[in-house]
Formats: structure tokens, sequence, C-alpha cells
């Protein structure tokens, strides 16, 4: 465990909405320079964050532009605390047999027994936190 | 009611995501061009999306210079039912005795008895949806 790596930027009193399967809110770049958002499954190591993706996306056309990120998780059983952490793509890993998109699966509730039918196209985009925003 | 407004980019069968009071995940784009995203309540008429915030946000810095916007939002009853609508902010309104704000908090089940403290600062934020995706 890696959680309490000094160098994260989240506020250890905020790592649980990390921790926990929550949906996290991402947010993007378009190349016009419009904001989308999208909800997505993440993971988290106590240093980087990880999205499954698939590169025929309008997201990763954003990410290739624009590596920055913003994403937004909200604790569901209050509601009133979140945190907003801002950060940069570091790189995007292959996932070729979507292993990693089945550990994301089993991690939100939806453990599966094969890979996804997209598995050959799934890619991981590894992002380092850079600034958190906690309320 | 205006909800079926034949003009909403909005599918009916997703309109309830705004009806219902949930916490809507709001994107803009920053000075720098970087993403943000911030857990916000909202109001929704069938044809316009209303947002409570104060002009000493980043937020509104970000809309001066930028007036595009996107709104995620996840039906936490199955989690795989969302909605991103993208718009922009038509106009702001003024809401000195914090009117607006009341009736969100209202809305979102927190009525209050006085306005809040910031009222003489409260704005609304308008914006129209241009265009919305839907999973």
């Amino acid at each position: 465990m890696t959680t309490l790596d000094q160098t994260s930027v989240v506020p250890p009193g905020f790592v649980d909405l990390l921790e926990r399967p929550l949906f996290g809110h991402l947010g993007t770049t378009r190349p016009d320079g419009s904001p989308q958002v999208n909800v997505m499954w993440f993971g988290w190591d106590g240093e980087l964050l990880r999205f499954t993706h698939i590169p025929q996306r309008q997201k990763y056309r954003n990410l290739q532009a624009d590596p920055r990120i913003s994403l937004s998780v909200v604790d569901p059983d209050t509601g009133y605390r979140y945190l907003e952490v801002r950060g940069v793509l570091e790189r995007v890993d292959d996932d070729p047999d979507g292993q990693f998109y089945m550990e994301l699966s089993a991690r939100y509730g939806h453990p599966m027994t094969a890979p996804p039918d997209d598995a050959a196209d799934r890619i991981v985009l590894v992002v380092r936190p850079t600034k958190a925003v906690t309320h």
C-alpha cells in the first residue's frame, strides 16, 4: 500500500474518495477549447490514477492535444465532501488482454470471467495528480 | 411545467436526471486552457440550467473568458445511466436576496429559514443546453 505516500498531492483526509470504488467525473478540454466531462471508473495506487479506455473515443483525442485533466469525486454518503484532482496524462499503457479493464470491473462490483469484446483496443490512461481541491 | 419543451436537446428518457436533485459535475475551461470540474447544485426548468454562484470564484472567471460548460450527472440508483449536457452561459442574473440559493437549498433537502450570509454577492448562472450525450 502506498496510500501514505508523502509525495501525493491528495490530502490524507480525502484519499478515501479515491480508494473507494466511486464514480469519477473526468474533465478534459476538447480541441476547440470547450470542456468535456465523462463519468469514469478509475483505479488509484496512492500515486497515480488509472482509467481504462479505447483510443477511438473523443476523450483520447482531447488528451492527445492537451494532456491536462480534472477529476471530480463526491462522497455519496454525505454529498458534501468532495475532491477535485487536477493532473496530467503521464503515459498510455497497452492493455491488450483487457486485464486492467477486468480489474476495474471487479473493483466496481462487476467481476468478469472473460475479457471484454474490445480487449484488443484497450489502453490504460495513467494520470499523475498535480493538485487537489477539497471541500 | 415545460419539461416536454420540444426544443430541449435533452432526450426525454434522461430528463429525470435533471429534474431530480442530483449533484452535477460542472466542467469549465480555465484561462490557461486546462479543465476544471466542480460539484454543483443546479436547477432545471425544462429549458435552462441554473446554478447559484458568487463572482469571486475561479469558475466565474473561467466563464467570463469562455462561456462554454459541460455538466455531468449520473443516476445514483444504477450508476450506469448518465447524461452529459453541454451548453453556453446565456446570462448572469442577480440574486441579491439569495432567493435562488434558498430555492436550491430546499430542492436539495436543506431548506433555510434565512438568506445565506453571502446573499448580497449571490448571482445565478443561466445556461442554455446545446447538446446532450447519454449512456
